[in-house]
């Protein structure tokens, strides 16, 4: 069933025709890749490699990075698109993409060499390499300055020690973007694949994201040459601008995902009878449904205006803090008010709403926590620190 | 103290230089000549008369409508606005303004005869006639289509009787826009302040939009001439046309009251000093906050996107009713949050909160009460009427 | 780890030491047999059968019936109690005990004959027989009146045909109580396994209630005895009374579901560290800490009043469903801050919040979803019904 | 028309005659004696002194203190309900017997010697004397023990310096108890109307609780004989102990005023009539009711529960803090729920909803704001201070 969408103020006239068609070709995947397998894969707990060659395909892997690393040089409004329509199909596939694109071809594409650019832009673009970003901590998530992770001086080389846990696609990148303290501050290397004393240990046991690459990255005396560092990084703000990417794209991201929620939905409400009319025309169920469209629509709004910041130059971090905090928030509720509509279903795999709200469990924590984007916005608006 | 506005995403800059001009103009006005009045105003329970000159030279009463009959004629962006630095100042002084322009001058112009603009139009721009519309009675509120006030054909005229209630400018309207029911349905009527039969009877004892006139409005057989009907009037649709416009003007208006009570509580917890800290430096007062920045934030992307689609001519009523449900809400838990921040001080007159939380119970009700835009939109989006 | 329990108001001091006993020795129960492998049966889907017979030793199987047909002769606050601390590890192994006890064994001590009552009752008291209820349709959820399952004289017997939907225990169930429209109107009738045409499918694909069976149940021409019917039983109201019952307990086992939460909260947040501090030291988590305590205490206070009230033989159904919709929105919001509190490992197995937080879904739903439960209760108070 | 209270699970069965028949007196006093002139006063902006010889008579001023001393000598659970019984009248009427008997005649009764509780305690008692409690100051609100006010040692009397604020009763008090620093730590003293250099003015301009005296104290070199203070008294903990007594009688304050709320919501939604239906027939207006009775019964058991443990004598200050705290948030959002129910109706003073909402605004903030008891429960959960 191919998907609608939902567009209550016609944001659609304000896009571009090349964003409308970026969106819709991404939308047809999702319809015809992604909604069959999704379900069975997220039950069994394993990410669906077998789209990784369509996502290449589609340009959508660092699609806002330059046509010359092999990138489809898209605009962020695009992109985020992109965000959507992926995390509409699930939270996981869009992960997996944020983390290729924002979180490791971004810091190689900032603060890599030119020689770092060519060996994995190209390579990451057409998903033939996979990467994964190591920065969070099993001691550190919300405070990742604090880090225990070292690499210190070793010859013209390093050597690495620590772990780095919660890491998307960890088990099945070619390579990680490992952040370590050294004697010159935080500093990112790329670690690649059996590299001797590297492991990765994928995490079973989720309730959530389940249809993702969840894995812990070990470091015991991992030797990297000289060129393994990222000689652009410099200290923790390096990391955190790779952060500022993928919020960037989770706010897009749990639009879609809200999406998806006020689509079935409406369909199930509409179609499902009792009392011999469709429950959709009792006042009590179309307060959820009126209550999520409202709450879609206000996300996209909002996912829309940060695009265009962004395009212009003008996105400041604090800008993304409350549009990751909001949206995610938004897209939490809007799946646990779509899951209660459709009653004793919305529990089945049968339907999406259930998975889609533990999805958000997920991404409502990573990539700087509500109440972490809560306090950062608070810093900037009173100019008072309250994180501690 | 001047207002300084929120605008937290730089909307500023997808303005047009005269819609900022207007915007300031107003803001100023406001800064100036409604601030140091509203509060006493408030509690002495009275509308300011004393502004009225000043709105009609500042050219906000029918801004949006043609300069052809001595109105702004400005775009419905810059008519929000308008309503939205009103209501930074006081919710009754932008219903005054709302009832002048999208009660009386819309169905004037829209429905009246050109006689009949001429008289009224020009009048009213300047502020020397004041108009007030009367359709809710007591007994039909959410049913206006149940009206009893009848208007029966005597000769070439009409007689008129019945009543309306909760009328806002009533007792100070040179002359009312009233709708009931006829042998050809419902049709709108001029009826001027002095005709035999008509009375006006002003409320005391409200405890929300206490610096606005409401009035209760009786006819006992009063002779209308001929010409009283506004000729094109057609049915209930007619006075649900002005309301969609007075509606438009909410949903812009109840930004304005949320920008107001966030700059208050802003300045206030960064002020006030306990335990040796300026209380915005606490986690529990930065949430209020932040919450209060992102709901206004979210609420002027909304304004600002029906504005744009009223300019382009594609503004449905649901979408009014989707803006008008939404902002107010909207408004409403802000003001609420913002009382909470200012914690005993933010019960007295000396601060502007309470006074926002407590209009805002009016706005929440009237112009369609926040169940009823649920209703509508519900209907829109499921085709299933659950009404009744 | 022991369980400690939640008792911020001493309510302890007001249960008399036989109902502190019964409580104790079913706490000891989950946290000896049942802490260890719940997470595990969870992940595969599967009820942990092995833990029937300890179940039918405790005397918590049918726990308020009388001893006379095998069973604890429990007052109701006991068996409430019961009911938390089962829930309290898991709600699908209260499910179990509240299906088994409430909508197998009371209708049959209800409505069933003598030597029906002496058949199985001591058997279901012991776990050695299994039972479930059939009243649930596919299409009629809200509305059981409407089923579609009949059963028709033939000639001393009956042929019954008809399905039933989300029916606990069904796959594992000797015997199923099953609710079918007759010429008579609606009766209750005992189906065992193994009758003809009686076929019974597991559900697969659940997001919720996972140690669970959930089964349909299909009925093809299936012949019954004469004396398969339950004698008492006679219209709606039977299988109502019966739910009653069962909503009952869970108005008591939700306080165990987010007794668990609020345990495992406050012990996470106390010894998760960041920022150099426990991050239960920051008010926003004390302020979820708080409110959830606050949730909890007050979810109490409800069970063990309509406890009383029930023990005293004033418990009205209406009351009953006050506290099934009251204690159960609060346990899923429980369950959803402290999932939040404890950050990314709140996903996670190690941990059960989640577990819960996804089982309360179900419960919201089954036995009167919350809607359902708020038309009753407005139904009481205003005389009007709201249902259609 | 009397008031017929609310209580939806029979919790009058758990009262004695004697409670029961004290709450009874009380209803009526409220009925017939306050709110025929209660909106009235609150427009005004007064006391309704002329209640206070009535509450005398009633014995409800220092109920819970001994009959030795002039007072009724009440258990704890019919002081409470007494305190439920004001409030459905008033908030304001309610902290005007809270002030007198919890804030001025405990300390007398619990710091004083036997001369100063001779002298007025039995006056207090019958209401001709009254009394104000002088511990908040301009800015030490939260944070009492930072005051500014100081008593020094002069020969064998003292000398006050400083100013108190928010007092209520304050410019019609016989006395103040206030406190003040002194070089032995806080300390309170009796502070006599007339004094030389104490002077009290009323607040005006009050958006809540304006039936109520609220007033600065302020004492410019207030000369004071030895026995001014109150031997008994100790440190901090001294007024703490008093806002204890005050924090249990709005947590049964709060009730009665969300008892009014849904009383007077259940009788406008049963009579008035839209669409040709009671709107108490509408689900949107049945959910409403239904969580308002939800939360007020909840409300009930939670402060009939910390009455029994005061009379069983456990009641901590952290049980008071938690019902204070509960049951305030519980009526702020019941009345606001009212409110919303009475549509146009709603935010006027012909009914009680907005009078009752604005008033829980001051009950919200004082004697402990929300979010202080939030850090105080946290506290003693955690063990960790989150204060500063």
């Amino acid at each position: 069933m191919a998907f609608k969408g939902v567009d209550y103020l016609d944001l659609d006239s304000e896009l571009t025709s090349e964003e409308r068609m970026t969106r819709d070709t991404v939308r047809r995947f999702v319809d015809e890749q992604v909604m069959e397998i999704i379900e069975e894969a997220y039950l069994e707990g394993r990410f669906p490699v077998e789209l990784i060659p369509g996502l290449g395909e589609l340009g959508v892997l660092g699609a806002n990075l330059p046509e010359e690393y092999g990138c489809a040089g898209m605009n962020n409004v695009a992109y985020g698109l992109i965000m959507q329509e992926l995390e509409r199909g699930d939270s996981g596939l869009r992960s997996f993409v944020s983390v290729q694109g924002a979180l490791v071809m971004y810091p190689i594409f900032t603060f890599g060499s030119e020689e770092q650019k060519r060996r994995w832009l190209p390579a990451m673009a057409s998903g033939e390499a996979i990467g994964c970003f190591g920065l969070t901590e099993a001691d550190f998530g919300s405070n990742p300055g604090g880090m225990a992770t070292r690499a210190e001086r070793d010859g013209d080389g390093w050597v690495l020690n620590g772990s780095k846990m919660w890491i998307t696609n960890g088990s099945m990148a070619h390579v990680a973007v490992v952040w370590a303290q050294t004697p010159d501050g935080i500093r990112g290397f790329l670690v690649e694949r059996g590299t001797d004393g590297f492991d990765t240990v994928e995490m079973h046991g989720k309730h959530s994201l389940r249809a993702s690459d969840t894995s812990e990255l070990v470091f015991n005396d991992v030797r990297l040459p000289g060129d393994a560092i990222l000689p652009g990084s410099d200290g923790l703000k390096s990391p955190l601008m790779c952060l500022t990417q993928a919020r960037y794209g989770i706010a897009w991201g749990a639009v879609g995902s809200a999406m998806a929620c006020y689509e079935e939905a409406l369909r199930y409400t509409t179609e499902r009878v009792q009392f011999d009319r469709p429950i959709a025309g009792f006042q009590l169920m179309q307060q959820k449904l009126v209550e999520i469209l409202d709450r879609v629509t206000l996300g996209q709004l909002l996912a829309y205006r940060v695009g265009r910041l962004k395009d212009a130059g003008k996105l400041k971090h604090t800008h993304v803090s409350l549009a990751k905090r909001h949206n995610v928030m938004m897209a939490r509720e809007v799946a646990s008010t779509a899951r209660w509509a459709l009653g004793a279903n919305g529990i089945h795999s049968e339907y999406q709403v259930m998975r889609h709200m533990c999805n958000l469990e997920t991404v409502f924590t990573y990539e700087g926590t509500h109440d972490i984007h809560t306090l950062i916005i608070g810093n900037d608006i009173t100019g008072l620190n309250a994180f501690t």
